[in-house]
């Protein structure tokens, strides 16, 4: 066993260090590199500020009149802190961290604080090593929170159950900032015990808890901060997010590739609320990371929407820095980290040079190449191998009457439309299954899905929330029980069949979850597979696999299906 | 030795408690105390929100509409957090901490932070532990922030001396928040290592580091921010505030007994600037303390002066809080704390209640009884017993030529006035002299004195910075030799002297600093001391003690007096 590092060992490891960034500051040496003639956003003194920013062994060093072995001149531009993206999962881009990295670095980003909370429904407490290993030396720094609620209910068949004592140790590594968003919110305000014994770990250890509890309010809103939920990233509406301000707590402003809050809590970004206010994009898909940009996007939003930019990009940088206690983030000024961007104009907002820890990472539209750190062998072995599950039958798929689940377009809601007996395609009768793929236990969830469309083929993904099954829908059993064992051949993904053949697939090797492929190889192969599942009759304003991964979460009603069968949310319980 | 908490012990300690507080937000149970009709200041909505305030074993644990086992009405009034006093020495209030809080906590203060330089220059960490224990079971919390500069100069023959290995197990304190005030700015820019090295250790425990850099500016004040300095209370110009500001540094705007920065640090009082500001007072003196108020004192007067009253408050209480990184304190939301402070109006901001951790402490008029904890006996005889000197006599005050030090009236600089061979009080020229009571070295500093004004006999006090031996001054060498005597004698304190008696005198057994009597007594006995050395001849615009308490510091230009002799700090060297 490795003891903690004494205050002398540390001392010592930083101490040239930081004599270097003091001769520095003093102009005795040159900078490592200077940005000559800067006007940079000063958080402390909300405006504008001139001046040159050197910078020593990725810190800034002093603002000021300096020089160094590099000088960058960024005269007729502007300089801001970093974005930060206070809360993502960042298996929803479906790519590895590192393509993730590269796509959002080129947006203006430095820092996300991501929730592991898929990966370790599959992999447990390994998921979450694996993810830290693969955020490594990346051209951005990726803080996770740790994953609250796996499994995300108790009727979940996931991978991995983890209570407070499982991921204890993990506080201890410097990236980890504190317990992701507990969902569980009627667990606390109920005062489950293992539950609140969670909350009570991360502040043992200093670190912050993320909220998660849409449209919570009164005494049991008060009852959740009290218990020490100190941010939500669920307000839809400025009612809600000021009564939670008021109480104390953070407002995550979320803007992603499902949720779009911004427009309803523009109230918010105002001298009177903003400072307890921060972006969040919660997921982000490999067509919006190409094409929606990330955190930029937001402030561009905002500023179009009349914000103040010193107010706009304050949100998107020094306050999360701020909420998570990540000292030296978020600013530019002595004893800071040179996450720096440069953008053109408060109209445009475009994004033409980052630094990141003073070394440039994207300019003139290109990412700087990077090597991302390799996964330890075991870990990505791990990984890679997280499905145990038998072939499955069209026998196994048979039934007779069983509850029929209609969509809601463009919701996650669903409606309870009784019984059926059969899929007929014809009236939009479609099978639906959920195999547990974790532990081979051969249990199969069925039902009927009315409103998706589809009229020949099945379809199937191994993203299905929370614990990540294999969930499929089709027109008859054997493209179902095709689909769901090629997606177990593939060690997870997205697959359109038909008649025994695969008409289109993603693979997502990593954990059923992530692709190793380039960011734009996904997005095609997705887009590919998408347009596939509506020419088989998927209607139109529905998207046939993220439509699919809600419909295995039992907590949004009227009914959801899982391992077990369809779930009436409701009455809280099997039908 | 006792192995640190572990986690599960942590959780089991605090579940309870934690479930109850739940079940009160929710009102399932009646709250301890609830303050019915509240008008409360809310530091995030940075508006007056109203509701009753419910408490649960000293939290706040809702805010809406609660009944409680007490209740107390508190319409028609206001209710604001508890103020926070950012840096003080409680050593300069001349008290023991019991009658400190007692002092203060009828002003709204329910929070200061220490530093306690003066009996740490005494007894080192025994000191600082000394301060620890008295100031356990308080009306009002006290934290700390370990001294940075023991002794304050190589110049200084003081009790201890702290390297940053010495103090290194007090930061693991739960009342210990980093590492107070570092004076020697000249140290850190010039990157000296041991200097160094106490931020670096600071740091390594994700402390704070107290600044203390009057007029510190350009490249020198980039490099002391840089080394990880992140506040300053010695800005007494907006200029030199408004700069250290921009540079990141958080101010904290200094209105004690000695220094008044109030007015000239208005302008930072505004939406721009104030997020990053604090009050503080550095020093309370028994009269000031008895008739001047406290923190409420400074927002008073900022609200006189035009400062939002919203601004004036969080200035006072959230900021510091937010700063010294005390996550439940500065603000009255689910969760914190319960220190409340119950004003009348903005205009008179009488303090008319508070209440600490929910618990009534002052109320019409009166601090409520409290028994302060007892510093444990082996601590205790030591802070009694920390004179080390042998009786001085007048020959060994003899001396011819030396150099005549200028006091400048309402300054603490002086002037070099040349030589001298003798004392004239017809001349107001005075013997001065700085005798080691530390380690009996027999060392005695003497040199000349003009500007005191004293006519007849001695005065004399062992406070006296940094390193507190005995300074006195006298018409002759036997009234100098007997006050000094008489203070070794009395184990500290301040004396004036006569012919071989004892005109006045304030004993100041603990380590030489403080009295163990009530204030009221205190201030009595100082009051009287100050007559009695004025009647003597002192001038009427000379404080004769803390005056005399300056002369001893050698870092103030232009000559100041050691047990070395007189100190030229102009050319630093002893002439």
């Amino acid at each position: 066993m490795k003891l903690p590092e004494t205050t002398t060992e540390r001392i010592e490891r930083k101490l040239d260090r930081k004599l270097r960034l003091i001769r520095v500051a003093r102009g005795e040496e040159p900078a490592d590199v200077v940005f000559k003639n800067a006007t940079y956003l000063n958080v402390f003194s909300n405006d504008f500020c001139h001046g040159d920013i050197a910078v020593s062994n990725g810190l800034v060093a002093g603002i000021g009149s300096y020089r160094g072995i590099e000088e960058i001149d960024v005269s007729g531009r502007f300089v801001s802190p970093g974005f930060i993206d206070a809360h993502i999962h960042l298996e929803s881009s479906m790519v590895s961290p590192a393509e993730f990295a590269r796509a959002v670095v080129s947006h203006g980003t430095t820092t996300v604080i991501t929730d592991p909370h898929e990966i370790a429904n599959v992999m447990g407490v390994d998921g979450i090593r694996y993810m830290l290993e693969a955020t490594e030396s990346l051209p951005i720094d990726v803080h996770f929170m740790l994953p609250s609620c796996v499994p995300a209910t108790p009727l979940d068949e996931s991978g991995c159950a983890l209570d407070y004592k499982a991921i204890d140790d993990l506080y201890d590594h410097p990236r980890v900032l504190g317990l992701a968003e507990m969902m569980n919110y009627v667990g606390v305000v109920n005062g489950d015990r293992e539950v609140i014994s969670k909350i009570l770990a991360s502040q043992a250890h200093h670190k912050k808890i993320d909220g998660h509890a849409p449209g919570l309010s009164g005494p049991d809103l008060n009852a959740y901060i009290a218990a020490g939920v100190y941010s939500d990233h669920e307000c839809s509406n400025y009612r809600d997010a000021l009564e939670k301000l008021q109480l104390g707590q953070f407002i995550m402003i979320r803007e992603g590739t499902a949720a779009h809050n911004l427009r309803a809590l523009l109230p918010l970004l105002n001298q009177q609320y903003y400072a307890r206010c921060m972006f969040a994009t919660d997921d982000k898909h490999p067509l919006d990371l190409l094409q929606g940009g990330h955190i930029d996007y937001i402030i561009r939003e905002a500023i179009a929407c009349g914000v103040d930019p010193v107010i706009a990009i304050k949100v998107a940088s020094h306050h999360a820095a701020r909420y998570f206690l990540m000292n030296n983030k978020g600013a530019i000024a002595p004893g800071y980290v040179a996450d720096l961007v440069v953008f053109d104009d408060f109209r445009h907002f475009n994004i033409q040079q980052v630094y990141k820890r003073g070394r440039c990472v994207f300019a003139e539209g290109e990412v700087q190449p990077f090597t991302p750190a390799a996964v330890s062998p075991a870990l990505s072995r791990r990984a890679h191998d997280t499905f145990r599950i038998a072939p499955v039958t069209a026998q196994q798929l048979s039934a007779g009457d069983l509850p029929v689940i209609g969509l809601v377009p463009g919701e996650i809601i669903t409606q309870n439309l009784g019984q059926a007996a059969a899929p007929d395609p014809s009236r939009d009768l479609l099978k639906i299954a959920v195999a547990e793929r974790h532990h081979n236990t051969g249990h199969i969830g069925l039902g009927y899905l009315k409103g998706y469309g589809l009229r020949q083929g099945a379809v199937a993904t191994s993203i299905a929330h929370d614990s990540h099954n294999i969930i499929a829908v089709g027109t008859n059993d054997e493209d179902i029980a095709f689909a769901i064992n090629r997606i177990s051949a593939l060690q997870g993904g997205i697959v359109v069949a038909e008649g025994g053949k695969v008409i289109a697939e993603l693979p997502l090797p990593v954990a059923g979850l992530m692709s190793d492929a380039p960011l734009e190889e996904v997005n095609d192969l997705l887009e590919q597979a998408k347009a596939a599942a509506h020419r088989m009759g998927v209607s139109c304003g529905i998207d046939p696999f993220m439509t699919l991964s809600f419909m295995s979460l039992p907590v949004i009603p009227s009914l959801k299906i899982t391992t077990q069968g369809v779930f009436d949310v409701d009455r809280w319980q099997y039908i």
